[in-house]
């Protein structure tokens, strides 16, 4: 092998922390970002990334989602590109790392191929995936879900796709002119394999010490939308004991549910967003809405934690039977993905480079990924890097500048022995 | 005493159901109304009401807060008018009943007044209270407790007030042209008494299948804004037991507002509202907000029931320790509020003019009224006539024409009644 290439560290931190304070940063001194997928500092973001690529001599493909292909081209004529992909949109008020490291980082390891003047054998892409989140447009990983065709909603579908405004997400694409004409379909736009660096979101590796996550796959997961309906009254005249309450028998099956994952220990069971049909204070309301995220190691577990959620709803409702009923909805759910041997490796020996044995580690995900859906269409694998205390989807979420640059570095390692692997016919 | 006065209950009716369908209807089948105070809706009532009150020889004054007096002038001219008020904003899913009809009626009573020619000794007005249902802007019965002087919130709080869209009051009543120059204070622009005809909104006058309740109080009433904060984490990598979930504690607090009030039998203690910080499924929040709607007979009772509700709080927030906290605040509060002796005395007789002993109850009312606010500055009472099933604030609330009739009409003998003491010096 060649010599080592290096990333450039400060380079990378430097560009990292400039953009999010450029485009989508909340108000000082707080470092938490809300950059929504298509709005206008998405699309700034975006206008740059395209543009810095260009710069480095790569072809930039819009497709019909708008995920941005940024692709320096291999010598083989016959191979597709190696991906480097993640996202660039953050929750209302997430971090500067969640996705937003990954693809930075993917633009340094261009930048290092370009400064050292690299041939590769495949073309090498970063890929910036259009709304991971599922926060601006209801439905997370939405785009790289459609380009690996396994979702379970279409193109149209997420097209058809409504902000809280009413806005069709087809027309946000269009309005930011990210509208693209590449069909978003992994047949016609495809991908060697698909390696995404990444903040753990967890505390798993900060508490073992660990530097680096070599992931291996990515739990289950499981949305279920649930509508309890109970007879709307007025608060000062309707006497207690006549009262069918949605909004005290949804707050029982809120407990229930945080109750059941604790005690059947199967996986993690989260109640995050509640909407009452009445904002009047006054009124019993007639229904309440909340959505249960349910995620397990396995899909067989996501299962048996749902039914027994739904096991632990069935006495509540019988005690509140006074004209309270629920019903549930499953909205979205990802199977378990189990990730590719060779690029499982690829990434296990490429950390091994940079770190000892003892600072590295494989793990599952407990987060949904954009790779959850390119491993069901070719070979892929993720870096996870330390996340402080655990936390993300919050302005605190916080990864080191030398853990950012030590996952940038994997990443650039892992590409390289993976495209030597391809050039030698191995993989 | 003169022939008894009869109202027009076919014109009452038709006046009632006419302007609901016009102006602020759901769409049918449904007989609910979402009328909102100050909106379009609201504008078009208020307009078509000023000018009937105009074409009955009616003086028309507009007030700082929107309040409509129509005044039909007197024979003394040292009286202050008996006033007839309640309200034609509803609830977003409300009825038609609701205030609607004390307005209705009250214009009914001036029009039977005007073709049989009678002169009274006071002047008599017809009031629209703005904003009773604080459902737009928050605080019910806003602009009679800015009149009654009464109220904590003063007038210039009130204009700052914003509903949703973030719009300050004072400016959507300039937008409808209902801001005035009146003042908004009963000592310069008093009443000689207040009444107020409204159903019931509960089931009791239909369970002790009665026809009229004379009303002599309104029950204390508070409301206390509770924030719950936890952190905010991620729904998938956050395991279950490092949580500080607010959701969760939320709906452990939101089930014990009802259990205590249940099991303390004091009172009803409601949640109509709560509100998550985040709009992600894949976030635990870090912070809930509800609003505890609590109503006792007493003041004391109201007092009473509070603290056991907050001393439910304190072993529910100990178990889930783990980083979650709450305050409390006090957003709003009516007192107790004991009518006037004249005014029941006047209500009661001229109930038993229309209907036997056995058809009238007298009855604390459980709902707030703008009543509550006058009966602090002037005598005040209320005639409540039956709603079906108890069922008020929805689209389902009815009284029957009969019933809405029965008490227009007791309200024109309650007012010729107190006109009469009036004028010879009893009262």
């Amino acid at each position: 092998m060649s010599p080592p290439l290096r990333i450039n560290a400060g380079r990378l931190n430097d560009t990292l922390q400039e953009t999010c304070t450029q485009w989508g940063a909340l108000a000082a001194p707080s470092t938490g970002m809300c950059r929504l997928t298509l709005s206008p500092e998405d699309q700034e973001t975006r206008d740059w990334l395209v543009s810095e690529c260009k710069a480095l001599g790569c072809e930039v493909q819009i497709d019909q989602m708008g995920n941005i292909f940024a692709i320096r081209p291999g010598t083989a004529k016959d191979k597709k590109p190696i991906g480097m992909g993640s996202h660039m949109d953050t929750q209302p008020a997430g971090g500067r790392y969640d996705g937003i490291l990954g693809v930075q980082a993917a633009l340094e390891v261009l930048r290092v191929l370009n400064e050292n003047n690299i041939s590769t054998h495949c073309p090498i892409a970063l890929i910036d995936w259009t709304n991971e989140e599922g926060a601006r447009f209801p439905g997370a990983m939405m785009a790289s879900g459609v380009w690996s065709t396994k979702s379970s909603t279409s193109l149209e579908g997420c097209w058809d796709t409504q902000d809280k405004e009413g806005m069709r997400m087809q027309h946000a694409l269009q309005e930011i002119g990210y509208l693209g004409s590449t069909p978003c379909d992994y047949r016609e736009n495809g991908l060697e394999a698909h390696f995404e660096l990444h903040i753990e979101q967890g505390p798993l590796l900060e508490r073992a010490s660990k530097s680096v996550g070599v992931v291996t796959s990515v739990q289950g997961m499981k949305w279920f939308n649930i509508r309890v309906t109970g007879i709307e009254g007025h608060s000062g005249t309707t006497p207690m004991p006549d009262r069918s309450d949605a909004m005290v028998t949804a707050s029982r099956l809120i407990t229930a549910v945080r109750d059941t994952a604790l005690k059947t220990e199967l996986g993690v069971a989260t109640v995050g967003v509640v909407n009452s049909d009445t904002s009047s204070q006054a009124t019993i309301p007639a229904g309440v809405d909340f959505i249960i995220d349910i995620r397990c190691s396995t899909d067989d577990m996501v299962e048996s934690l749902a039914t027994a959620i739904f096991d632990a709803f069935k006495p509540i409702i019988a005690e509140e039977a006074n004209g309270t009923a629920y019903e549930i909805t499953r909205s979205w759910g990802l199977p378990e993905s189990k990730f590719h041997k060779h690029c499982i490796e690829t990434v296990r020996a490429s950390a091994l480079e940079e770190v000892g044995e003892d600072q590295v580690m494989d793990m599952l995900s407990r987060a949904g990924h954009d790779s959850a859906w390119t491993s069901r269409v070719c070979p892929t694998s993720m870096i996870f890097v330390p996340s402080k205390d655990g936390i993300s989807h919050n302005p605190h979420e916080y990864t080191s500048p030398e853990h950012c640059a030590l996952g940038a570095q994997i990443l650039l390692n892992a590409v390289l022995r993976y495209d030597e692997q391809v050039k030698t016919g191995a993989y």
